[in-house]
Parts: structure tokens; sequence; C-alpha cells
């Protein structure tokens, strides 16, 4: 019997990739990706196309939503139309985070979910880590369901899916190891270089998620953390 | 004292001119239109920067939304990666239209309107004329307005509108000439053309609305409609 498909939001970050692993236990994949003017997009990509690749994933679309950063930036440009950035590079980019950003990218998923006729959308969201954003909570999920529901054809059912959207980084590495899930091949680094730094954020949220799970990261680091 | 804001979704078209009236009646304007590749594109763009003059609206945005035709034509290119169609133009576009675009619109807008502090979203949505698209109907607005209220900051308050969900093209007709509502500066033909073609289903829509409201259409017509 064929599987249902489910669309997954990949960003090529670990959440999102255990989200993938979760999602292959019981459906076939499709991998959506967006670029987005992010600093890391070249880096991020690649893990998109490595992880794609693991788990031979074929049905793949990377959208170009280059709004994300004209509505960020809108606020600076009132009184005149705001153009495209024509060249999304370094330190020009104006702030990516738009509010309800995570409706747009819903709504991306949905659309292409209902043309390629999936059933679940799965995304990453992790309720604790998002600094209260209001479009990470699961009521906004339950509600973005709810238009889906009322506006996708009468013999759609697409359902958003949250598995992770109450761990924390260290139970997510955890559910990694246990899927076996491709870890090596993400990237968390706020930096777009070959190597990650090791010190971000972003790196240090990853580094305490494998320290509590008492597992060893297998990305090199430019600065190598403490052996555990 | 100063006025709510409303962000209104503003194709260039009959309807959505209509809308912007009514929203002029109570609020400062925020225009919003999307480029998605249609074949009307750059006529529709003059219509927005014409009725944006006709308003004096300072605040206007244009968002290109490619992913639209990407997303349509997904389908067809289930095997690889949708690329970005590398030049939209005449015949090569893929069906722009996709499922839930209203909600991929909307969600554009809601953030284009936290960012701004914009507090109404008009959109000119006509239910009856919407062949039944799921996305078009009321009960579709109602639960995309509840995603807004649990996907934005607790102090944001949005809200759709859609004052001509429920009204026939006569009555849109009426109302623009009750509102002084720039319709000769709309464009509705679905050619490209400096002048309308007249026989179109649009055009022929646009001109039946005129007929039973015993209006004249004042925008030129390649065939001239039986006068009224």
């Amino acid at each position: 019997m064929k599987n249902e498909q489910a669309v997954v939001l990949l960003s090529g970050g670990m959440d999102s990739c255990v989200t993938a692993a979760i999602a292959k236990l019981s459906y076939d994949l499709s991998f959506l990706h967006l670029d987005y003017g992010q600093k890391t997009q070249r880096r991020e990509k690649k893990s998109f196309l490595d992880i794609a690749e693991y788990y031979k994933v074929h049905k793949k679309m990377i959208v170009d939503v280059n709004h994300f950063s004209q509505i960020g930036g809108s606020s600076l440009t009132d009184n005149r139309i705001a153009v495209r950035a024509a060249d999304l590079d370094g330190e020009e980019i104006p702030p990516s985070y738009v509010p309800f950003r995570n409706a747009n990218i819903l709504a991306i998923a949905t659309s292409w979910a209902e043309v390629i006729g999936a059933t679940k959308i799965f995304i990453g969201a992790v309720e604790e880590d998002s600094s209260g954003y209001p479009d990470c909570r699961e009521s906004f999920f339950w509600a973005f369901n709810e238009a889906i529901n009322k506006g996708t054809k009468p013999d759609t059912f697409i359902t958003i899916m949250t598995p992770l959207i109450h761990m924390s980084k260290k139970q997510i590495v955890e559910k990694a190891f246990e899927l076996k899930a491709p870890l090596h091949l993400t990237w968390s680094c706020y930096k777009d270089e070959e190597i990650a730094c090791g010190i971000c954020d972003s790196c240090a949220l990853r580094l305490r998620g494998f320290q509590e799970a008492e597992k060893k990261d297998l990305i090199p680091y430019a600065i190598q953390p403490e052996s555990i």
C-alpha cells in the first residue's frame, strides 16, 4: 500500500532534520526549503540537499521568499515603494525576521501539499526555544490548521504536525540518535563557513543539547568544544 | 486624532479599487500589490500606482511572489528541484493559480500590517464570483482571523475585512459611483494592452456589472460594447 505523503519544512538545521526522521517513520517525504536572504543561505541549502540525498527524497522544492527581508525592512522605507533588495549579501541584509513568518511558511507549504497531494506538513517548531514568538506556539498551529481546513478543497485533508513542539534540545538530540537522523549533515552555526564556529549562540545551544544528552557531535568545530 | 491604519490588497482591478474606496472612509491606507507572473502584471501595476496616486497613498509595497507559479507548476516537476522560472513572459507562464493562494497573500499582508502598525487588512474577495475556491469563502477569512489572533503579538489586533464578500458586480459598480472610486483607472481585461479588449470573460463580467447598474464604463475598449 502506498504511504501517505508529508511535506517536511527542512531548513537544514538539527530540529528540522529530526522532524524529517520522525516523519519518515510513517510517510513518504517531500522536502521544502526557503531562501529568505539569511546569511547562512548557501550553507543551509547544502545541508538541505545533503539530508534529502540521505533520505533519498526526490520531491523537493526551494522557494525564494525575498519578501521576508522586504517586509522586515519596510518600516525604514515607508514613504516610497519598497523595492526588492538588489543583491542580498552579508551585512546589507535587512532584519530577516518578520512577524507572522510561520504563517507565510505554512501557507506556501499548504499550497504545495495540496498540489502534490500530501496530507501532512511537518515543521520543527520548538515552543520553548522561540523567545515567545507567537507564531511558534502550539495554539497558533491549531488555529492555522483550521484555516487550512476552511481554505482548501472539501476532499483535501492537510494537518500541520509539530512533533518537537514541547521538546528540549536534549530530547531532540536523543530522538535523533534513536532514529539515526543524520545530524552530521545539519548546519546550526550562524556563520556561513565550511566549519561551524563553536561559539555563536546557535552553536552553543546545539552543543549544550549534545552535552546534556551525553552524545558526541560529529560535525567539526573551528573552536573545539570541551570533550564530553 | 490620528486614524487607524489599514492595509488594502490592491490588484488594480475594479473590486480592489472599490474596496479601497470603502476602507478610505475610516482608515489611513497602505496599499499592497502582488506580482506573481500574471500576464497582465505590467498593466495591473500601472493601475495600482495610478489608484495610489489618486488616493494619495504613500505607503505602498509591491511584493514579487514568484513562488505562486513555482508551486502551480510543481506537479510537473516532481522529480527535480523546481527552480525559479528564469524569465516569466507571455506563454511560458505555468498556471499561476495555486490552492490556498489567499492564505499566502493574507500572511504577507499580516506581516506587513504588524510591521507598520495597521489594524485592518482589506481584501476585495467576492464569494459568489470565485468559482467555489475555498479560500474565497467568508468562513475561511474568519478562520484566518483566528490564526492572526493566535500568531501575532498580544498587543497586536489585526482583522481581515471583506466588504464585498456578498456583493454582486452590479452592487460593486453602484458602490463605486456612490464613493467616487476611480474605476477609470482600474484594469480588468485579461490582456496586457493599453486598451481593454471588451470581449474576454473579465471584460464581459465588468461590462455586465456596469450595464446592470445603468452606469457608463469610462475606460476605452478595443471593441465597443453596446451603448447603454
